[in-house]
């Protein structure tokens, strides 16, 4: 079977246009986040929109909660929708959500965002005091349901200690390595190598501020990181997680930065002088530009098998040790 | 294969003690009340109890979600367990919520419980306008997804338009016929005819109030009333919901009849002379107690077929039919 297409992170403002471009590039699952700052019920009021153009767009999406969903998706030119968390506000302080969102079919959640949470540190604290009492309980309840800790928006001691205290491998769904872009959301050599050790899966980011030069990155200069990035921690453990945010309004990335809990505006990755979402580097623009990665990545010394590797076959794999029930 | 024991309604005080008497009653399946009066996040609370359970005694009960998990229970000796609501206060005023209670396992809701609801009138009010605008939009959503429509607590205007309106055969999961005991929760013959030529389902509750006699019924009494009810309705429209509220404090009827919505006591089917819990009848007590109902089934006229259908069977019929989304 061809290998599967797999971006594993889009907060787009989804619509029958951005899932026929899916089809059009040829995309066999996305995980899309459903929750920044949501309550549980909040939360729910998303799912419940997904149902909607579930039920409204079957020809072209369905909703994905196992490995096998994806090669459903390829056998039927669908593209399987996974959902997660990027912040674990929709547990709120009840362990017991967890089984519960994962029977909804939540398949990650982020422990922080960007700020403390319940469960651990997020990038921007000045402190990072790592897991909480909380996060460990949640961590494990988390590797029992089957559900990914995702530590893209977290801390290093944090992002360690989850590594450390998960009995399953987890990942990092959208971000890049900071040796080749310094940003407060780029990852460390230390926390990459730990990761990627404990069978973790790193995905690469194409938002703008996770890139050299920004939106005027090249695909060579992104490629060639990923090159680099497979020579220190295997191929193996690389995936593409792009963060497009396609469609929407600038409203969307002050929501957030700032959700509920700050009353002053908070730019987080932007500025005052450029507070909106960053235009996409020209290579990729939505759904339908993965040929040109994979056909980026085939320019580098990366192998055929690597960069089918890269573009989704390690994702499902992962995603197949990762989604059912601990052993 | 063996066929099934089926209980329709319970709402015990659940715990191991009570999941050991299903298995040496040899229940293969219980549908089990898990709202009253609760809301969205208040039903989820009374979930993840279940998740508890399950979880702590997978030996005993697993959660049911399709017919196949009846069969699946005799194979594997344990009970499995089906969520229903009394009420539709769990889905609030969102429609959408229908779908996400049945991707949580919710297989049966009543329209209402006694009271006016949302979606048609409950049985003890005194005018019944039958179905409302939502409840019609309700119930044809719940004909989409698979959850089953029960008219238990109902009057008798919205029963009869909820089988009329509803594209798939409904249920009366726990109540006896009216000509036998008159009681505002049993049911008009007319109703009973309506329900069973649409398809539809009739459980007979245990529960006292609902019994001629109350507490000291005898089997026989309830046996020849089954008998009759098989001769006018057909047998494979029938089963046992015997609406086992076993172990509950007193303080849980309280909570049925008037949750929050009153500040004066109401007795429901009960008295300010007598306001508990009723005693059962002797001949059933438990759930180790259904061999008592079968035998005097089958001292009646009924044949063995029927007494087996009455007893489980016409309700995991009724199951493959209900559960899966609609074709």
């Amino acid at each position: 079977m061809k290998t599967p297409l797999i971006d594993n992170l889009q907060y787009a403002r989804f619509s029958p246009k951005i899932f026929e471009q899916m089809r059009a590039g040829g995309v066999d699952a996305v995980h899309v986040t459903i929750a920044y700052h949501e309550s549980f019920r909040e939360m729910v009021l998303n799912l419940e929109q997904w149902n909607r153009w579930f039920e409204a767009h079957p020809d072209l999406i369905f909703k994905g909660t196992s490995a096998a969903c994806v090669r459903h998706a390829q056998e039927t030119r669908r593209t399987a929708i996974f959902f997660g968390f990027q912040n674990p506000s929709p547990i709120e302080d009840d362990i017991g959500l967890v089984e519960i969102c994962h029977q909804l079919g939540i398949r990650f959640m982020q422990l922080t965002y960007n700020n403390q949470s319940l469960l651990a540190t997020g990038c921007y604290e000045a402190e990072d005091t790592g897991l909480t009492r909380m996060g460990k309980q949640v961590v494990a309840e988390m590797n029992r349901v089957g559900m990914v800790v995702d530590m893209s928006h977290s801390a290093d001691r944090s992002t360690l200690e989850a590594i450390d205290h998960s009995s399953r491998p987890i990942a990092i769904t959208h971000a890049n390595p900071a040796w080749w872009h310094k940003a407060l959301r780029n990852k460390s050599d230390d926390v990459l190598r730990a990761l990627t050790e404990a069978g973790g899966m790193l995905g690469f980011s194409v938002y703008p501020h996770h890139l050299a030069g920004g939106s005027d990155c090249t695909l060579s200069s992104f490629c060639e990181m990923v090159e680099e990035a497979a020579r220190r921690y295997g191929a193996a453990h690389l995936g593409i997680g792009t963060d497009l945010c396609q469609d929407q309004p600038d409203s969307i990335v002050e929501w957030m930065r700032v959700g509920r809990w700050s009353k002053v505006m908070d730019y987080g990755e932007g500025s005052a002088s450029a507070p909106g979402f960053p235009q996409m580097p020209e290579w990729f623009v939505d759904n339908r530009d993965f040929e040109n990665i994979r056909n980026g990545l085939l320019q580098t010394s990366l192998t055929e098998d690597e960069v089918c590797g890269i573009m989704g076959m390690n994702w499902l794999t992962f995603f197949e040790n990762s989604f059912g029930a601990a052993p």
